[in-house]
């Protein structure tokens, strides 16, 4: 029955705060109004909304440092708040909107930082949190498919920044533009045009765009889609091995019963000899 | 062998009249000429023509009052009948091309409610009903996916606003047409031509390009892909388990048997003592 | 030990032939010689080349007639051969390429009839009449998703010619037209040119363009592919289901050797009573 | 305790050193080196630079022999060396990049085969020829879909070039220009100016469009995925089918031992009496 804050309550009652449903509501609406704010700015303003929209800015700033502040309170493990990716992530983003800037050409730099408070968001909302998740769960799959198509871009861009570069210095001067030539052909974007420049001079080159679009745009992206089937297909059949032993573990516990009930017979059957 | 209309025969009678593949057939069929009215009046015609389209036009706004009437009086229950999202939905396009529209620019309106008649069709076919239902439950999955794709649209619009406004007004504006130039960028369509553009400036906008493409086309394309396919594997999944349990309960059932049998042989072997 | 033609071995004999390596091979390599003779006639070729071609196509004429003849008299049911939808393919092909055809219009018909000829191999090689069959086999499933489509394509396309007949005549004139523009941006081609264009009298267009675009090209894409699964996933169940069927029959049967042994035994006890 | 060398412990400590971590990183590292002198002379680069390249490329030369040569010491049975495709793909790349090459144009091929030294990254990482090795695997199981694939395209370039080469000689010429072209309306690039080009002499032309567009992207593309799905699932029920076994077979164990203890007790039952 004693009331003296003991550390341990008054985390638990800062914590409890901190997972509350209108908290959290309040931070999303912050941000969703930080985010309206950068956006505002975009379009060309009065001088007074600009100022009101400064002022906000500076606002939604000290908001976000109490927040980051409060949850640190919250948080049991002081070291360990830095440990986790999100909190990181926050930390970085509301420091880095901190830093004063004056009105030369670090400006924009300053405004930048301060787009990226929308991917607070993100952190926030725990549903983000498990797609962002899954989604880094899939790229160490896809890193191999990745560095493939990587080799293949360079093989290509090699090949044709050495026979092209004659032909259209813009597109295939060098390894890095051939690369990046390459990815526009991937992307179908006037593939043709590319094609049919370089088709005047080497008739042949239509060979080397086609093997190209076949290596990348058929086969790899069908084995993209390979590796997120294959890493969904794992999780449901670790479900459904897992829901069948369940219910073979009934037959087996009704099978031991059974041997029980034969032991006892056998036993019974022997004593009356 | 009474005749007398008690309200609930006649009710049952209505709904068989309504539910006949006769009456059904003619509402398919006059939506059908409903929606060729709307294309016929996209043509140039003879004012004959226009004129006998016009007539048919009424003829068919009753048909459809009649029929959504009489389907009113077939409903036992006509509080539930605005309940139901398609009888609501058939409700409000019927009363929608009620209303009288003299020749003025309102014409264009009545002329547009005229054209939602055609979606009629799929509230009277059961399987596209059905499809659409489909479509509706796999939209809460997604919605998060949406989201996040928001959010990565919003934030590099933002970013592209603050710097390329001054290379093109047109496409980078503000944060809004940034999107809308973003989307673009999305599909493909010349999305070289915006980025040579910005790279005559800032040469290393290629990154801000393809870091896009990346994180949207490529990425979120199968996280979309896999949201269908995790409602799909799970109907399945739920198809499969019920089968096996079915199999299972016969096994369960039949050593409940051998467990009955042996008691029986226990208690006749225990009785012999 | 008699040698007589009865009418069954005669038939078997030339179903051997029919089916054996050798024909197929032959009548492969006369398709292609086919596909290849029609290739060559988009050439400029001397006037020699192309008479001997003309002799080549004939002899060819001549040997799919033959062909078909000869696979006629193997089917020992004559009325079930045209019921094979393969065989009517190939008899109509066959038909007519027989047509005579003078020098004048009428060349051109000959020439595409002969072009279908290639589809032949379709008919001839096993493994390709297995995937168009398994093709039409996925349309059923398809076409209400098909229908749906056409139905949103045809509303966006009565709205479309509505508005936007006046600010471009060549593609928006009417509900066939708009269709066919509709479709253009669908696939993406060019869309945003089109988009820019009713966007400067109707400035809030783009909501068409993007509603648009998400309910065909992204949603019901990916319900096509939902179809697609739903027909493999299908055929997987089943293949499972047998299989975990053969296995749990096993259990079920060393259940009932359980069953009778103990009735067997208890037979023993109680006749010892 | 002889140290002796004898030709197996030989081959087992070559052995050791070629399957060493140090050993392949080293490897790895020089593919990389020399990836980057290939990327590094499609720059313009001061004669002195060129030089020192000129120098490194040979030492790479140099390098990679040296490695084949121990790796083919390496191997206990030479005459299998050249039968497994890396190894083979390897001494090819390796010798092709020795022949000497004076300043002609002979160059330009030697530095060609000078890029496919990169694929060799490809036959050293396991993770990439395992990548590989199942992309490999997928080809036969779509190779009817390729071949079903190029008669459609076959078909429509017959046509197409019947037709349409008096619209446009550069498009439709013959039928490997009419293939490319249609390859194009494959991707969407500019497949409507192609159409509006034939429309205007042949106003019913937007069908052959259509038709194709059909047929090729949206059809034959899912069923592309189709096959490369089969293959997957296949894998999936064998591994689940396994599993599966693994636990039924617990359980028929369990059966038998019930089905023994059964007999005992019938044994000492009977020989009671």
């Amino acid at each position: 029955m004693s009331m003296d804050m003991n550390p341990a309550s008054s985390f638990a009652q800062l914590k409890r705060i901190e997972s509350s449903k209108v908290f959290q509501t309040v931070v999303i609406a912050i941000i969703i109004l930080s985010a309206l704010t950068i956006g505002a700015k975009t379009y060309d303003l009065p001088p007074l909304v600009e100022q009101s929209l400064s002022v906000m800015d500076n606002a939604i700033t000290l908001f976000f440092l109490i927040e980051i502040l409060f949850r640190f309170a919250a948080c049991p493990l002081k070291r360990r708040f830095l440990m986790d990716g999100w909190n990181l992530f926050d930390t970085i983003v509301v420091i880095g909107s901190l830093i004063p800037l004056d009105n030369s050409e670090a400006v924009l730099l300053g405004r930048l930082l301060r787009v990226f408070r929308v991917l607070r968001l993100v952190s926030v909302v725990p549903e983000l949190r498990f797609l962002i998740n899954s989604l880094l769960k899939a790229i160490p799959r896809m890193g191999y498919i990745a560095l493939l198509m990587f080799i293949i871009f360079y093989i290509y861009a090699a090949m044709g920044s050495m026979f092209f570069a004659s032909v259209d210095e813009v597109l295939w001067g060098d390894v890095a533009i051939a690369m990046l030539t390459l990815f526009r052909v991937a992307t179908f974007e006037d593939w043709t045009d590319v094609m049919y420049a370089t088709m005047e001079d080497y008739p042949m080159s239509w060979l080397y765009y086609l093997t190209f679009i076949f290596l990348t745009a058929f086969v790899f992206l069908n084995m993209m889609i390979g590796a997120i089937l294959e890493v969904m297909s794992e999780e449901q059949n670790a479900k459904q091995a897992q829901k069948a032993h369940d219910e073979r573990d009934e037959i087996a516990r009704q099978l031991r019963a059974v041997q029980e009930q034969l032991q006892e017979l056998t036993k019974q059957v022997s004593e009356k000899r």
